[in-house]
């Protein structure tokens, strides 16, 4: 099944040896019709929520992961292509931007009887460990990162990114869905080539939950979205803005948490990915490589890092809460991290020696 | 100036050369009267609070703390005792336990016209960064770690913590009091010496927060304080507890975050570390050794891990807060780190790959 998407991309909806689907998303023409010719056994079950009655959160516990794939060699790599020798989790022999399903979900789709309890305390009832985990490969290629797409391949891949929370969106089991990337050994990561993961929620996570009260607190105040104004106070104070085009803007925030961390915005907030515009669309791939380029060059290094997208629930709080990207990294100096440690961990109260203000003109002052 | 404690244990008060205060902690009578012979420049300033407006809260900016010691050779630890060729941070030649405030701390005493801006979004002023910071170093010897002290060292320290967290209690600035410890490079421990760290807030940290909240939640809806029936509970399943005496209990909690997750409570209830009674400040040291002993039996090496305790904020949740002392390890396989990546850190939303009750089995199975 093929869908046309905006920027003249198509979505190719292919089923892989276990059942999961693979979609394929191109901005040349291409037929994707490759079978999986892969044995592969069934999917392991779902695994469970259970509540943290101390502090009233969802836990999701998986225990079939522990056995996943830990930084294979290229010649294993699951995300290149298949070949004649070696057949991966895409069929294809090429491919552009692909989305599937993670082979070992943390969290997958439950009966259709499920619901999530109520959170009740000591007898809130532990549930299936209802969501999504989808795994997105940025391109064919096993050497690189996101910086360094092309434009275009990083249009193709914001545009995933969209069709993805629209698609997610409309499970009636999700209720957020959170497109992120983890860069570098230094944060866990287990495969190179370049990719990221698509989590999608069937509650609302902790600090969704906390950042959806502050903009109903400030919109309850000032019956404006809080993102807007958090924006113009960065273009009035303009010594953390480090980039800028005609619709985005990318700056080190007020009270940032991470020695480098980049805030990338809509400069007219939308609720989510979705609800990108094309201009918002063709406009993204420019900032979003300039500003990781930056980072990268700030101590000429590839740094560690993970860049989350924020966006509003899929039902709740979209006129209050908006779209934006955060990309924070554990890099403090060339050969030192940031952990997080008794404070941040153990309290969630950070900690932060670098000042944002410094940070900003650090990466202001790369070359690229 | 000398204070007599509980357990017969003797608190000095000394000075350190740039006014800082160190207190001594005795078991064995001594004489402690060594003066800091150091040239040392004045503390650097107060940082400053900063409030995040995304979520509310409070992010503590030090700059100044970039240049702190770094993993130094066994000559160059500040916390082994002064000798004739080297000043350290302890002026005496020997020691049981020292506290004393970090020389470059993240927070500080503020001006005695100090207060903590109402949170107001957006329109909230920066402030001072205030609060205490202090080292708590276990013992003179460089070499060691918490779980090879002796029961009697042990039973020092714990005086220790409760008499910080009784003296820190009483600044009019401290809102919370937070023993803890790092223990590990993989949690970005900088100095090999076994130590913990007293972080003393101006404000409720975010996690105190949610764990007020719950508390009052179930005890709006039970009168009943929450921790005692989450240990009502762990004795009914029994499958998680992993030791226990008269006085304590230890157990992988229902809904643990981290593959080798501890929570040691109290059986009877009490709000802080301060409000201890003699019998179970001198029946802790044995379970606290046997647990630790359990986690680096798991996999037979010295477990990275990060242990805090959890008490009741100084003013406010007394009857409903409980003390209770959380050790969390990020290592799931011996060769293997469980990573706080894109779901914990970004969302808040924990995946735990190992079931409680297995590493349960797996802690209780340690031979010690």
């Amino acid at each position: 099944m093929s869908v046309k998407l905006s920027g003249n991309i198509m979505r190719t909806d292919l089923q892989l040896a276990d059942g999961r689907t693979i979609s394929y998303y191109d901005q040349t023409s291409t037929e994707r019709n490759k079978k999986d010719n892969r044995e592969l056994s069934a999917q392991p079950g779902i695994g469970e929520l259970r509540l943290d009655p101390l502090v009233n959160e969802w836990v999701a516990v998986a225990s079939h992961r522990q056995h996943r794939v830990f930084l294979p060699p290229k010649e294993l790599c699951p995300l290149c292509p298949s070949t004649t020798e070696k057949l991966t989790e895409i069929p294809d022999s090429n491919y552009e931007v692909v989305v599937f399903e993670n082979r070992a979900p943390a969290l997958t789709s439950p009966d259709t009887s499920w619901q999530l309890p109520e959170i009740s305390g000591l007898d809130t009832p532990t549930a299936d460990a209802a969501g999504r985990c989808e795994v997105i490969s940025y391109t064919a290629k096993h050497e690189g990162s996101f910086a360094k797409l092309s434009t275009t391949q990083i249009r193709t891949v914001l545009e995933a990114w969209k069709d993805r929370t629209e698609q997610l969106s409309k499970l009636p089991f999700i209720a957020h869905v959170f497109p992120f990337e983890n860069r570098g050994e230094e944060v866990g990561v287990t495969l190179h080539h370049p990719h990221g993961q698509i989590y999608a929620y069937s509650f609302i996570p902790t600090r969704i939950e906390k950042m959806l009260s502050a903009a109903n607190a400030h919109y309850a105040k000032t019956k404006r979205v809080l993102l807007d104004d958090v924006i113009a106070r960065e273009l009035k104070d303009s010594v953390r803005i480090i980039a800028q085009n005609s619709e985005w803007i990318a700056y080190v925030p007020f009270a940032a948490r991470y020695p480098f961390e980049i805030h990338v915005a809509p400069k007219k907030s939308v609720p989510d990915l979705a609800a990108l515009s094309d201009l918002q669309s063709d406009t993204f791939p420019e900032i979003a490589k300039e500003v990781l380029l930056r980072l990268d060059g700030v101590f000429g290094i590839e740094m560690a890092y993970i860049a989350g997208w924020y966006q509003a629930p899929v039902l709740i709080g979209r006129d209050r809460m908006r779209l934006h990207w955060q990309i924070v990294s554990v890099r403090r100096q060339p050969g030192k991290l940031k952990y997080l440690s008794g404070s941040e961990s153990g309290m969630g109260a950070f900690i932060m020696d670098l000042p944002p203000e410094q940070s900003a003109q650090q990466l202001k002052a790369v070359k690229i």
